[in-house]
């Protein structure tokens, strides 16, 4: 059985692993105040060219997406999302029951079109029962989107420019944002000057686990430590989580294990494209979701681990395939001799 | 200036005012634990047949729906209900800040169709993370609706039934409860059947405020006055409900003022028809949405105080007149008077 | 049977539901929107000497308590109180439903040590775990407590004082204010410059129901509307709030029912000492705390109704008595005759 | 610099390192369902003589306290606490943020008396305004507790009696359960048939992190894969803690740390005793809280990490030290010896 139904199916990157084991014996404070997190924090805002950001880590990407949310927005205010958005569907509601609405409107391929919140506002704030209403208070994004799409940079700047007209702030969710980094060919710096809050991911990324979130005005992350705790995210041993982001980030391993799994995605979608088979959406990155008959999918199933994502009817369904760190190219291949020709 | 703006637009039915007036030095203990209150109860047990009942009051919509649904959720359940639903999209996310998600459906004229509960439970049910999302947990509906539409007692029926079926309790806010009986011809008793909880609204049939909340099954009110006070719904002088209640109910003047509600709306609907005019939905009850010239609107502004609903493109728009307990078939003449021809 | 057991036994004084009569046919705008309630904030501004303060009018005590407090706090932080205060023990636990800790200090009498608030800020920042810890605030206080007792102008100063110094803003639950003023001797202009939120209650004073809720600098009170919706707490006919606050302060009425309803408890207080008996707390108000025989008690169950305090031992009980609005001279004679002189 | 401010200084024990090490490249599926989970999860349930509990694998204490506790209570329960409990004090509000108020309860030697939760139960069903009031909906205890002190199975066995005849479900906090186990000789099963939920620390006692929530009656954890997944605490490589509590429990590594860390502890504070000091508390676990002058802490600071814990007065002042899985006997030589003599 080869694993495809997700990017974390193994553990670490051996290099992760290995900055874990070395340092397993060093005494540190906890909670985050060790000089491994503070150093991780240090090399992030370097990569961000955002000297003054304030840099957290938690565990998960629901714990962080959840804090963070929780931080930002005052009682009657809701986060403005995409309706494929990971916040709207598959974290079990964790912001309504951290007490607020997700205010949803229809994503393009999984984005959220900047005028669609410029849109959103304006009918809020013309509307006579408005106080009636859940005030748009931020705007959330996934880069990568769930469905393996990539904002462009362009794209990230029209976003970030109606949410500062609006007042807005623009949180972007950047589970795998190696893999956009990787598929669009912009930097974190590019990501940190239009948003003003992102996270980068580690745990499909290389990493055990481990979401760095970068608030890039300090002032909005004031009293956050409070909030990590409130909401059960602060690791008494905080400084795995400064170790793993060194280690992904001091020499480039993060961008190397982006750009691999990327490309094997990218195989994987060259190979099946050349064997006649469409796709429920075009994706750039590590997530890759073709249209394949129920009864090459059954047999399939006999040997490889892959998520059912949506039936399209006349005995053919999307499916989802995920390429981690882990993932070889010798896999591909024998993934690929696995799939027939399509018949014409 | 006349206002057809809402159904609240005056003080209580007189009658109602009367009976306040009559016991107001009557000395009862506080918080809805007097004879009032009791009677009050023990006469809504005999009009829904349901001798069993839990039945409580509050004060107005958005209190007794936040609370009702707080009280029968667990915290990882939402509440099922159609995208125009009141507490979906004008209770400032009340039902969100008390920690759950709604989950909206597609409604058709503002109903929740049968179909689309049992599809929502069978497909979180057959999903691979269903505990990634929300589970359904309960499902609401208003009864009419706000677009003035009501559900028929097949309706009521087979939607009841596939909840049922799922184990989900019905809950149907009846805001404007009078009106859809006036309408539909069904009675209290054929509600109670046909729902685990409802609520008969006060506000906007004569009361000066006022929803009783009926439970069905006394189990699910369990300690539900806890959920009261605890969502600031405890009236202190909880005898003003009880009184009013008894007002509308004991002798059919609930009934009377629904009917005149609704009958007074038909007369408008048949005058704008007779006109010429369309209507955005065909509302049987005391809310209708005509469409109207921006011009003609602009002049009825002067003199008619009424809701903007929705443009229509072309310089058209859906308006909505209310008809309250306190409108006169006068007023409705010189509405009609007001409001030109259609051109041809 | 004449109940002492509360002071919202009856209806509303007979001067506040003649305005209330007088209106009822008059059409206004709902939601508290209507020139009623814009008339009554006006007036409240005016005794308040806060020309810039915003006045909102809610239902219920609990209800404004939960709702500003809800406004005021960041998810993090909590509101400090004395362990006796109304949130911390009677309302169900509506602030810790809406996500906060009530931070509680020992209190004196039923009043907040302006001390022991500095203390907790000390503590609290000193800390080196200040971040696993709720942080400090607000400061909630109820004036008269719920023990009856009344802070005097000196005291208010110095809390204030503290607040200011700690930057916690300073919250005074006004749900009985008028008994304060008339045993004090200040007014409101003076209770409102000594904190920066505070309530004028009017359930308790003469009203049917309804709490004004005076924010003294209008920034506070920020997007407020919306809080009051999402609690629950958005009167439909808003007006009914308006009325009530205009027939109570625009003559003096509700001074005038405080200070009868003080004078006829230190009236029972002046006989029951007479009589030789002792009391729980020396109230200035219109709730007295006298402790008296169980047999005593018992007896004159049968023919009053008040509330069980306290436990005293050796048969002996400390019991409520309160004068609401209705309460009379005479009422007052019979029941100091009914009680027995302590035997010597 | 050697520390002993707590007992989560280093990574993990390398046994649970290794055991990560060696599995690191297995592929499994996400979320905790992996065969190394379902092997914990089995192991736990054999070691607590509980075949038909269920077992939940989470990442740290605040979280699973909190997750566990919003699983279980309604919405209008608090959960009944010692006043020196973790979710009462040093959670920062998490079980407030949730909705529910901790109902505290002073405790001796930090921990709860049986007959408090009985008088505690009592006084809320016997009060009138019981419903003004937070309904008792469970106990919290913590074992060892805050202080460092244990419960003897008598008093597990007397606490569990007084919850089960209250109704009210007991949880046991066990972030240091091994240390009680050391300390007091039961086992695990003597834990699981004297409460309702249990947690199994690891962060503590040797893993990097992680906590085994074990609910007895499985009927309690009903969904609670739901609220794990809400409340933030999903971890998508779960294998890690499945791995982690395989590695601490299969041979017996849990018991072994814990009796090191007791035993170090138990040298330190015989040492001490020896040279005359004083302590808090007796403690008879991991955490000693011995009184020193402050200008011996002084002097110690330079080469040791220590918790100041509370100023005794006279110049003294009471410290925590904490022993992990890594101290040794060594460490605790060398701070002896960097401790004089208490002068006579």
């Amino acid at each position: 059985m080869i694993r495809f139904d997700s990017d974390y199916t193994e553990g670490a990157h051996p290099r992760v692993l290995q900055r874990l084991t070395e340092a397993n014996s060093v005494q540190t404070p906890g909670y985050g105040e060790d000089p491994f997190c503070r150093e991780a924090a240090e090399l992030i805002r370097r990569l961000c060219a955002s000297p003054e950001a304030a840099v957290h880590f938690l565990t998960g990407g629901t714990q962080v997406n959840r804090t963070v949310i929780a931080h930002l927005l005052r009682p009657h205010q809701g986060v403005v999302a995409a309706d494929t958005g990971h916040i709207a569907v598959h974290e079990t509601g964790a912001v309504e029951n951290a007490g607020h609405k997700v205010l949803t409107v229809p994503g393009i391929d999984g984005k959220l079109p900047a005028a669609a919140v410029d849109a959103l506002c304006a009918s809020h704030r013309s509307d006579a029962s408005f106080e009636h209403m859940v005030q748009p208070g931020m705007v959330y994004i996934s880069n990568p989107t769930e469905l393996g799409t990539v904002y462009s940079l362009r794209e990230l700047e029209e976003l970030y420019a109606v949410c500062r007209r609006n007042g807005l702030p623009l949180y972007v969710d950047g589970a795998r944002l190696g893999c956009a980094l990787a598929a669009e060919g912009y930097d974190f710096a590019d990501v940190a000057r239009t948003c003003d809050v992102f996270t980068i991911g580690g745990t499909k990324l290389g990493a055990l686990f481990g979401e760095a979130a970068v608030f890039i005005d300090p002032a909005l992350a004031k009293d956050f430590r409070y909030s990590i705790k409130q909401n059960g995210g602060m690791l008494a041993k905080g400084r795995l989580l400064g170790l793993q982001f060194l280690a992904l980030l001091e020499d480039g391993l993060y961008m190397e294990i982006s750009r691999r799994e990327v490309a094997l995605a990218q195989k994987l979608r060259d190979g099946l494209t050349a064997k006649g088979w469409g796709f429920l959406i075009a994706s750039p990155t590590n997530q890759q979701f073709p249209i394949l008959p129920d009864a090459v999918l059954e047999k399939l199933k006999e040997d490889y681990a892959f998520s059912s994502w949506q039936d399209m009817g006349a005995g053919m369904r999307a499916v989802r395939f995920c390429t981690g760190w882990a993932a070889t190219e010798e896999q591909i291949d024998r993934l690929l001799e696995a799939i027939p020709e399509r018949e014409k």
